[in-house]
């Protein structure tokens, strides 16, 4: 089953590992439904994808809520 | 495959759906490695575990500036 995305947006790049694999934050039409949030790891040319999490807004702003509250 | 984890924290509950399926950051350690963050949907009472990922405490602080940094 082919998977059929548009990346709308690349929000930001969090990190990059040595082999040059990307885990990103996006904003993700999948399927051509509603845009979502999507925090993925990516090969080198977004080549492949690896697994990684769909996010609604009011879930983003959770998460960096929680984030914020940490002592990191 | 099995797969062993432990959750040494439960740190944040980013959303709950209407099943009853929750969206958690955990610092968790999988298969007796060294414990990483965890950002993944859980069935209710954790009985099964959904697509997530995992980040190291400085994709975390990257990922807390990202979201800081968007107009959400």
């Amino acid at each position: 089953m082919a998977i059929n995305y548009e990346i709308l947006e690349e929000i930001g790049l969090i990190s990059e590992s040595k082999s040059g694999w990307k885990k990103k934050l996006n904003l993700i039409s999948w399927n051509s439904r509603d845009a979502k949030y999507d925090l993925r790891d990516w090969a080198p040319d977004n080549e492949k994808m690896g697994k990684g999490i769909t996010l609604t807004k009011d879930e983003l702003k959770e998460l960096r809520d929680v984030l914020n509250n940490m002592n990191l």
